[in-house]
Parts: C-alpha cells; sequence; structure tokens
C-alpha cells in the first residue's frame, strides 16, 4: 500500500481536477503492473494500470489507494467494472471514496463480482490524497504553509533582505514543492515588495509552475488570481493543493482562521537577532492552546539547511 | 580515543579548576583499567586509572584525552612521572597540554622512558576539554547559550508567559546541563521578571547546582555574584564552563562580542506569532557574515520537542 501511495504522488498535481490514485498489481510478490491517475485525471490509475499489464491477472492483488470509482463517464467506463471484468483475485483499497456517486458502490460492485475487497484505512494513503479528501469533507484546498528562517526564527534582515537566508539545496526543494502544487499563494505586501516570480526553476519541472494568487484587496496584476480573504480558497477552480509563502501577516492570517494543513520549515544555521518574523499576530489565548497542533512527519538535511515537515493534527 | 573523551565527561564539571580528563588502558581489545578527573581535581585521570589497576599494564596502551602532566605538586606527582614507572607499552595522547608547565615536557618525559607515545589532535577530546581549553587559550570560560523556543523563534508570548513552551523531557536535558557547567548567568532583567531558580533539579545531582551569576549594571542579589559586561567572565575564578540562559538582550550581548562557543537550542513544535523574541540586535553588516558560523554537532529528540546543539566554527 505504502508503494501505491508513492506512485501516487506521481500524479500530484497533475491530475487535477481528479484524485491522484496510485495502484500496484502483486502476485507471488512480484509486481506484474502498476499504474497512477494521469495528466488532467484520464487514464484512472487503475485503466491506466491494466492498460500497461501484460499477461492475466488471475490470482494477483491490486493494491490502490481510492475506492475504485463505480461512475461511468464520457471519458470512460468505471475502474470498478474494469476490475471486475478483469477479475483479479482480491482488492486493497487505502481510502473510501467520499465521493457520494462512488462511496462504498465501488467496493460493493468489487464484491458482487466474487472478488475478495479489503477496505483499509491507510495513513499513506490518505496523504497522498489530502488534496482531493480535503476538497470532498472541507470544501477547500490542502493548504501547505511555507517558512525560511533563520535559527532564531527571522525570515530576513530589519532591512527586509532575505536574500539569502537558506542554501542551494533548500531553494531547490522549495521548487520542487512548488511543482506538487495547483496554485501558490502570497500576500499583497510580498508582491509588491518582492515581486517574487512564483515558478518552478528546475530542469524539466519549468512546465509545472503552478496558478499564482494573491491575498489583497487591492486589483489583480496581470496573469495572477486574486482572492480577498483566506476562506475564498474555497471557491478556488481546480485547486487541490495550494502552497503559501507568506508574508507574515498572509500566514498568521491563513492560521488564525485554522486553514493550514501542512507546514514546511527550512532553517538555516544561522542566527539574525532583530530581523524579520515569519509569522503576524496569532490571537493566541495561552500558551496551552498552541500545543498538539502540530505533529512532526519529515526531517532532512538540505545541504547546511534543515528542513521539517508538521501536519495540522486534527 | 573516543570512549576515553567519554569518560572525561564524567569529570565535567566537577574536575575545576582542574581539566576533566579521561584515560582507559587497553591490552589486547580489552580494557584494564579506567580513570578521569575527581573532584576538585585530583587524582589526576592516570592516577585514578593506575589505582584501579589490578595487575600489570606491561604490553598496554594508554588512551588519555590530555597530555599528561610534567609539574610535581604538593599535591601529588606528575602523572608522566606515574606512567614512566608503570612501563605500558604505548600511550596515545588526544591533546597537547597548553599549561606552559607541561606542554611537551609530557610526551618528552615518556620518550625519555623508552615509552612508545603518539600525539593526536582528537576531536573529541578537545570537545571534552573546552573549557580547559578556552581558558588557556582565550583566556576565558567555553561558553554555551541556550535558547527554548518555538518553530517561529518565539521565547515566551507577548505578555511575557513562557511557562511551559518545552515540555518536560527538554526541561529535565536543560536541568542535566545546568549540572554540566561551573555557572550560569541570566541577564538582570530576566532576574527581575522570572526570578528564575538556577538550581539543578534532578535526582541526585541537586548538589550540583552550579554558581549563579547575573550580568547586570544593579546591586548583586544575595547568594549570586554580578558582572557588569560579558567580557568580564574573563575574570571569573574556577569557572570553566558558563551556561547563559538569555534573556534576549543578554544573549545578544554575549553574541556580538563573539563570546558564544556553542548553542543550544529547544524547539517546541508550536506557532506563536507576535510573542517574545530570543535575541536582541546583533548590528549584523549583512546576511553573508551570519554564514557559516554554526555547525550543527547533535540532534535529538525529546518528547515533542527537538535539541540541537551547533559549535562555533572557529
Amino acid at each position: 500500500m505504502a508503494a501505491a501511495a508513492r506512485l501516487a504522488a506521481r500524479a500530484r498535481p497533475i491530475s487535477s481536477p481528479n484524485p491522484g490514485v496510485g495502484a500496484l498489481l502483486v502476485r507471488d510478490e512480484h509486481m506484474l503492473a502498476r499504474g497512477w491517475t494521469q495528466a488532467g485525471g484520464r487514464p484512472h490509475a487503475e485503466a491506466a494500470l491494466f492498460n500497461a499489464l501484460e499477461g492475466s491477472p488471475r490470482g494477483a492483488t491490486l493494491y490502490v489507494t481510492l475506492e475504485p470509482c463505480a461512475h461511468e463517464s464520457r471519458r470512460g467506463p468505471a475502474c470498478a467494472d474494469v476490475i471486475a471484468d478483469a477479475r483479479p483475485a482480491r482488492v486493497v483499497i487505502g481510502q473510501r471514496d467520499p465521493d457520494p456517486r462512488t462511496s462504498g458502490k465501488g467496493i460493493a460492485r468489487l464484491k458482487r463480482a466474487g472478488i475478495e475487497t479489503l477496505l483499509l484505512d491507510d495513513p499513506a494513503s490518505a496523504a497522498s490524497l489530502s488534496g482531493y479528501l480535503s476538497i470532498k469533507t472541507s470544501g477547500r484546498p490542502h493548504v501547505t504553509l511555507k517558512l525560511a528562517m533563520s535559527l532564531d526564527g527571522c525570515i530576513a534582515l530589519a532591512d527586509g533582505t532575505s536574500q539569502w537566508i537558506t542554501g542551494d539545496a533548500a531553494r531547490a526543494h522549495v521548487h520542487a514543492q512548488r511543482a506538487r502544487n495547483d496554485a501558490i499563494l502570497v500576500g499583497g505586501a510580498t508582491w509588491r515588495t518582492d515581486r517574487p516570480r512564483l515558478d518552478v526553476r528546475l530542469p524539466g519541472l519549468e512546465q509545472r509552475s503552478p496558478k499564482r494568487l494573491l491575498l489583497t484587496r487591492g486589483v489583480a496584476p496581470e496573469g495572477v488570481s486574486i482572492i480577498n480573504r483566506p476562506g475564498q480558497i474555497a471557491d478556488l477552480e481546480g485547486v487541490q493543493y495550494l502552497y503559501t509563502e507568506g508574508g507574515a501577516e498572509t500566514a498568521a492570517s491563513f492560521l488564525r482562521e485554522d486553514l493550514v494543513d501542512e507546514l514546511h520549515i527550512y532553517r538555516a544555521p544561522i542566527l539574525i537577532g532583530d530581523g524579520l518574523r515569519g509569522l503576524g499576530g496569532l490571537d493566541l489565548g495561552g500558551l496551552a492552546e498552541t500545543h498538539g497542533r502540530w505533529t512532526l512527519t519529515e526531517r532532512r538535511q538540505l545541504g547546511s539547511d534543515e528542513f521539517t515537515a508538521y501536519l495540522r493534527t486534527r
């Protein structure tokens, strides 16, 4: 299942508006075929897998991160039907599909076809589907907040100088993260001050630059969309994954409304002292309420910088 | 040599005013005896080792973190003489003693006695002797600066509330660090605001509470010594290891004068936003000069908090 979830990562975010699903067909500890949702959402992971399969799936187990769809569309047959026709021995599903057109129906269809079907509540599958699940259950995209700071929590010198706090490896990692998101958002003040390009500058990924979005009460610059308040991310079309890069007030406004699902912190081994902060006020009632909100999910060294990721505990 | 350096840690800081040395006697991959500098500096590590040795050191190798002393004192014979009399086959030394009464003379004495003698420049030995070496080479104690912060670099809420940012495991680690230092220093403002006890509250280590020291232009409270400026740490008697716990201006004043050798950062997985900072202004000329100063030496998880230690790159 973990391997299927890793395959699903290849579909992020290009599967939009469909969920990015991963699928793996295994028999006697050998992988027979694999698939993931293709660009624009079709073929689905299961269809891609059976397209790639040479030979029969008889006796094999299909691992798929999301319940196979049960609704036909103009774009292709329902995956539950495709699987029922192919007849693997067993299907293991990472997460139930919250879409009412499929929820429970995909599983029922497989069982009716006499295929042993097992539904897990697999965390790796959930993580790989976080954008899709967020839209279906919270009505808004999955939001990642990025902060690049010194050891003492400064994002720039007092005069605003921020080039560079982190090193090449950390900045390349940020560009790779941008490519994993459908849209990237900064505040109006950051836009006016830094004029960030907000694109992906990695060889081969230039075409993966996300939509650009400003949080502002002002006018939209050319080629950039705007929202006036954080809650309007619920109205964005085709955005499962949103990446916000600050500044401090924008980050704080998302945190105050509890709209941040994931924190990405890049920390350089430097001290700045009286520089600029990464966050504005959070209107906390006390220290107790700050605890227990964030769970460390990843830590890695990027050159001399440390990257840590945290998920909002919900 | 690494094992001898770990033994030396047992002498920190109780060996003061003597260096905390570790010694290990090995033959055919078996440890025959070990020793470290005892409380108050006597017996020295080598004397403690030979006191503990049962049988003969013939054919064995003595590992010792610091060059054996060559000067007799009222408190005992020179270690170089003790070793020369005991006649192990070989002596491996981690660091040369910068004390002019011994430097090079301890090694010469061993070689004169026909003992194979090897002088390393071993980093683990140097680290275990950092307080002693700092006094001998820089004329001041080794200084550790502790910061306990949120992910975004705050040490308290805006109203000063700092109980608690870090958890039990981190606070116990801080108390263990206090016990590894001869003196502990805070600024006058922190003293007046927090009235910190600055003691060691760990079972069995209560007697290891360090001297208490204030950086202030005011009057010394009872039981507390004062210095008026960071440079006066050069005048402290019997202090090889100094632990500073802030506040922000005190920490910054030590950093501005480049008097911090080691950073200890405790980071809780919480966000505070507009709280108090851990550091005041550092008078930086630009971002470039902040880089390359700190090298990560340790990272460990303490409950939900992360501990990282950095050494000043010199």
